[in-house]
């Protein structure tokens, strides 16, 4: 068994996890469905009550004319730029160099749509008013990630998403949201998913994130742009018969969690400052904006992994099950809070940073 | 309400229906998921048991080397075009001129993909060898769909695919199954699906026509293939973080009903029978070569519908909710068989048809 695999079976093995809603099983879908009557009908090819009541409901949560349920982001962020550009006539998008188009759909943009991205900021910094007013080529869109995910999950101030905006619309950008974790980030922000939304032309939100879901997107916009979509969903190959799977269990999750985002984001402050409180550990972002955070150990992942291993057997609580190496020298894992937070005794977790602090400051590198 | 919206209605009012499995509400997902202990974990963006050894099963079943699955048929068979014409540098292919890829996917395979079709046949008739030998222009690969829905579900003799393989493998041309429908023709051809697999260089088939289930598909062949489908899935947005619901309905209703074929296939020589007696209707095969046919009244379809309306109504058999139109003097639908065919009595069932013909022989035109 590799290092990697003993942290995560010794993570498996606690009896309490800091992180996430839980696992991801079968029941998750079962306990959604036992609130649906059985004689409900099937959506057909994106019609009938089942979806169209969603995306209605859905709509006016983000206040925009319409939205439409994808079966996933990745096709639904691809459509929503390829839409923006052919309406411009111009294939050129921008983004950060670490967005999930860029990193994580293979490059699904270039190889079906032949979308060049400009990236834009460094890939550790977020997107600033100077790094688009500094663009010195014609884009159709761009594309904000907020949070910004792959650095900790930052946000800029909500006066530059405002300006930001106000820039696009002089020049004549598209301003698309990627809202992956829209939900997470409204208590920082302490404003409504409305008037975040009213910032941008068009929006996607995520429904197995924060919403704890089996998976499904909503992308939602203008009703003419939303109708185009619909026409390159069915050309993905999204338009599928039955998407009610995910329907069901991303409006009952929905239900559940909506407001429950204050809750994940203070329990995301209270667990990074434990971290902070250990030699040779930062969070990013220090103070969290959201539910999510990275947690950086200025140490080498091999010798992290035997006393995260070491910690969990003593405590009983598991903070990862997996570590990334940034260097010979750090490592850093992603946090995200969920349910499971507030189930984990408050002494026993303090007591386990107690230890790893020990340990992170008695042991020779 | 619409003459059609009084057919759908009086349809839906009948005691037996003779045509599918029943309704698609959301039992069809509850009743697979309760063999299915709650604690199975979801599958994660295509790894996991429950998604890997249903794609083992399957490319057991179909004789390929690998098999991946896919959230739709749509996208599945879009990417194998790709890979064929990839690989070969030629962005063409052939199909029929009623292939679902022309006519029900809003153009995807030329929008994504920038691949150029060439349309063999007549689209009234199937491709035959002749077709392909005749193609004056090179092509990546030959797509095959059997049986030919759009046609009533036409096939072509088995020495004829036998033939076109040979064929496409001497010319270089790779060979694809269309096989939204392949286990509904196993009984007529009395060959397995390893056999007719063998004569495709890659395979797609369906779950959700004679099996059932809430949707999804395969897509079977080489690895090499498969595993630079699986690539091009997460392009198209359909690697999903969790398919499972999918995959748990699949397996499933194929384990229920793959056994079933014949038992449909026999059905629906029966009833094409007893439409072939009634005056001035025909089906389409006369004698049908799966579970499906087509249904054609050399009548105009605001004619038929009261007819069919009034059979419903006094008989309480259900024939069809939907007719279409042909022409000002002719219209058709389409029937698969399914469970409920043989739940309906048979006597009644011919009482039915008995009035049916009465209506069409003594009514004026």
């Amino acid at each position: 068994m590799s290092e990697n695999n003993m942290l995560l079976e010794a993570y498996k093995e606690t009896n309490y996890q800091v992180t996430s809603h839980g696992k991801r099983n079968v029941d998750i879908l079962k306990e959604a469905l036992k609130t649906i009557d059985g004689q409900q009908d099937s959506d057909m090819y994106g019609e009938g009550k089942i979806i169209e009541d969603f995306q209605d409901k859905m709509a006016a949560y983000l206040g925009k004319e319409s939205a439409i349920f994808f079966p996933s982001g990745t096709m639904a962020q691809q459509i929503a730029l390829r839409i923006w550009c052919d309406q411009k006539g111009i294939k050129k998008v921008a983004y950060h160099p670490l967005c999930h188009l860029e990193i994580h759909e293979e490059d699904g943009l270039k190889e079906l749509h032949q979308i060049e991205p400009i990236l834009l900021a460094d890939k550790n910094t977020i997107i600033t008013l100077d790094d688009v007013m500094n663009l010195n080529e014609e884009i159709s869109c761009l594309l904000l990630e907020l949070p910004q995910r792959e650095i900790g999950g930052q946000l800029p101030d909500y006066e530059t998403i405002e300006s930001i905006s106000i820039y696009c619309r002089k020049k004549g950008i598209k301003l698309h949201l990627d809202g992956a974790r829209l939900f997470e980030i409204l208590p920082y922000y302490e404003k409504s998913a409305v008037e975040v939304c009213a910032l941008f032309d068009s929006v996607y939100v995520s429904f197995y994130k924060g919403i704890g879901g089996v998976a499904g997107a909503i992308l939602a916009g203008d009703k003419s742009f939303t109708d185009e979509s619909k026409i390159w969903k069915r050309r993905h190959g999204g338009d599928l018969i039955s998407l009610y799977p995910y329907i069901i269990s991303g409006d009952y999750y929905f239900e559940q969690r909506i407001n429950k985002m204050e809750q994940y984001y203070e329990g995301a402050k209270e667990l990074a400052a434990l971290y902070n409180q250990c030699t040779d550990v930062s969070t990013v972002p220090i103070q969290p904006v959201s539910n999510m955070f990275h947690v950086h150990f200025q140490w080498p992942k091999e010798k992290v992994e035997p006393i995260l291993v070491d910690i969990y057997r003593e405590s009983g609580i598991g903070l990862t099950g997996h570590l990334r190496e940034v260097s010979e020298k750090e490592c850093y894992f992603e946090v995200s809070i969920g349910d499971q937070y507030n189930e984990v005794p408050k002494d026993q977790l303090n007591a386990a940073f107690q230890h790893l602090n020990e340990k992170l400051s008695g042991v020779i590198k």
